[in-house]
């Protein structure tokens, strides 16, 4: 039991008539927020902007900042898309979808800073609606190559409190299901050290586990976490909106602290070679990467993802008792970071 | 009607009893021929091997040549592994190889030069037996930077004399389900200006096109393909050899007819961003990766196909009318080389 009263079983689970005008225009405003604060953050870079549409309905901004001082490169995405029918990877999780049609918003975000010593990070938020369905989904996850303890406590000190206003369950049952999503089989690694994630969000079903990812990538979620069911749409509208904002100060004091950290050759390196293991992660095993993909998204908003820069090299592994090997040793795996 | 006869219904379709020996005794000599040839033409470089074993049954040859004169990053991998059941993907395909034990062995090569003016290829060959089936698969294809038409002729033109040995109709087949495979959706591109590829291949089913790919990349094959079954394992095997070879004959005088090209940063820096199409492919669509990371093959074996450098840039559009636009315009659309 938790200190947090469950919702009777009469609290609404009907969206509001202008869910998707909310929504919306929640996902616009983020997408503002979130700039502005990379802006100050960077001091020297801008973002170059690309409204777009799409032809079988909706459009969105792309936003990328190329070698600012901090971002070698950002991109901060917002998309509202529409059409008949979800793609089959949805509608296998999703099956009341079918036959109807589909709005779905959401903003997402990845940075690759120049430094070595300051991580990577992804954002992403999402709603979809498609006839008696909708849900919420997202995460926020920071990918160290030098990581800091004290920095990825601090990071998920910060998710925590914007889900402990919400749900006394959510951090934990949202962190394990990002080391769960965030996991790369093939190397046997998580792709940094998470964070929170969640998807299928609806407030009535008990979808936390979503079973063998039905595209092929090897992704599986949580078994056996608690029943989050019985939250109101407005309830988890609002959850996700204290997610979105707790980005900023949850990663910026990283950069700050962590911006004049010097590095050479070595440290850039080990930066670009891990970085493929992002490349690895987006184009095998993320839904957003393959939802994008299936539904004739907008390939360069859905690869802005990828790193400027990356290598890769035949069996590399790093030399014991250095900063490189704790990275693996230490980090990429699973933990509780605030026990 | 082609000039071939087709072999009379009263051909064997069941393979010798030493085909597994007989197979991977050649898949062996063929790596050791590919890396012979390659060392001659780099120069310079020379090949590591790494010997591996497969904890659920089988094993490999792993080589790899890095910063040769002419090879940036060269992998040629020899793999020979069983097991209790083929991956999902493949038993969609091959129902009847269903709850029987499955044997694999094949070769296969990625060559990354390191003069954008030399074109990147691939070569896999392949062959299975499940139970009651056996098959042969494979393929080469050119994906070249700044191609020169006399450079892509002679390759295709390589490659059609092994198949006219073996069937009238091969080349135009192979080379057709080529330009299908190797076709990047999200990109309405080629991955380069094709080869020959072929899957399934037992002698008697109709396999050419083999469906929407299951693992969810987008893969789709030739339709309505001219049958061309009644072939004996013999047969198969036979022409799978001289695939094989053909590829020496057909790469390396590109090499020598290019290698000596000057090129500077703007070479360079497209093909670093080309080299990104290569990863896009093999990681989003590539049957053999998604394969070889499905029954937990060896990683770093499997995505030594990935380049040593790699570049992603957001919006990227060749100036009109200059060599990087013509490989977009000219040769990123599948056409017949020869006509």
């Amino acid at each position: 039991m938790t200190a947090f009263a469950t919702p009777s079983k009469a609290v609404s689970n009907a969206p509001p008539k202008d869910s998707r005008e909310r929504v919306g225009q929640w996902m616009r405003q983020i997408q503002d927020e979130i700039c502005r604060g990379l802006l100050d953050a960077d001091g020297s870079g801008g973002f170059k902007q690309d409204a777009w549409e799409r032809p079988e309905g909706g459009g969105g901004r792309s936003r990328v900042m190329r070698d600012g001082d901090i971002f070698e490169q950002g991109g901060v995405n917002f998309s509202e898309v529409w059409g008949d029918r979800l793609p089959p990877s949805i509608l296998s999780q999703r099956p009341e979808a079918k036959g109807h049609r589909f709005y779905a918003t959401g903003t997402s975000m990845v940075l690759h800073p120049k430094n070595p010593h300051i991580p990577t990070v992804h954002l992403n938020y999402r709603y979809f609606e498609a006839g008696p369905v909708w849900w919420f989904g997202g995460g926020i996850d920071l990918t160290p190559y030098y990581p800091v303890r004290e920095d990825v406590e601090n990071f998920h000190r910060t998710l925590k409190g914007a889900c402990d206003k919400h749900h006394g369950e959510y951090y934990d049952v949202f962190k394990r299901w990002c080391d769960e999503y965030f996991y790369l089989k093939h190397r046997d690694e998580t792709r940094g050290v998470g964070g929170i994630f969640f998807d299928y969000q609806d407030g009535i079903n008990d979808q936390l586990y979503c079973g063998p990812n039905p595209d092929g990538g090897a992704a599986e979620y949580s078994r056996n976490v608690p029943k989050l069911e019985n939250r109101s749409w407005e309830q988890l509208f609002a959850f996700v909106q204290d997610c979105g904002r707790a980005f900023l100060p949850a990663y910026v004091p990283i950069v700050e602290k962590r911006k004049d950290t010097e590095y050479g050759d070595r440290e850039r390196d080990f930066q670009l070679y891990r970085r493929g293991r992002y490349v690895e992660f987006n184009l095998v095993y993320d839904r957003g990467t393959i939802f994008g993909l299936q539904t004739n998204g907008r390939t360069e908003s859905i690869l802005m993802s990828l790193p400027p820069m990356v290598r890769w090299e035949y069996g590399y592994t790093p030399e014991p008792n250095t900063r490189e090997a704790e990275l693996y040793d230490t980090y990429l795996k699973p933990q509780d970071w605030l026990g």
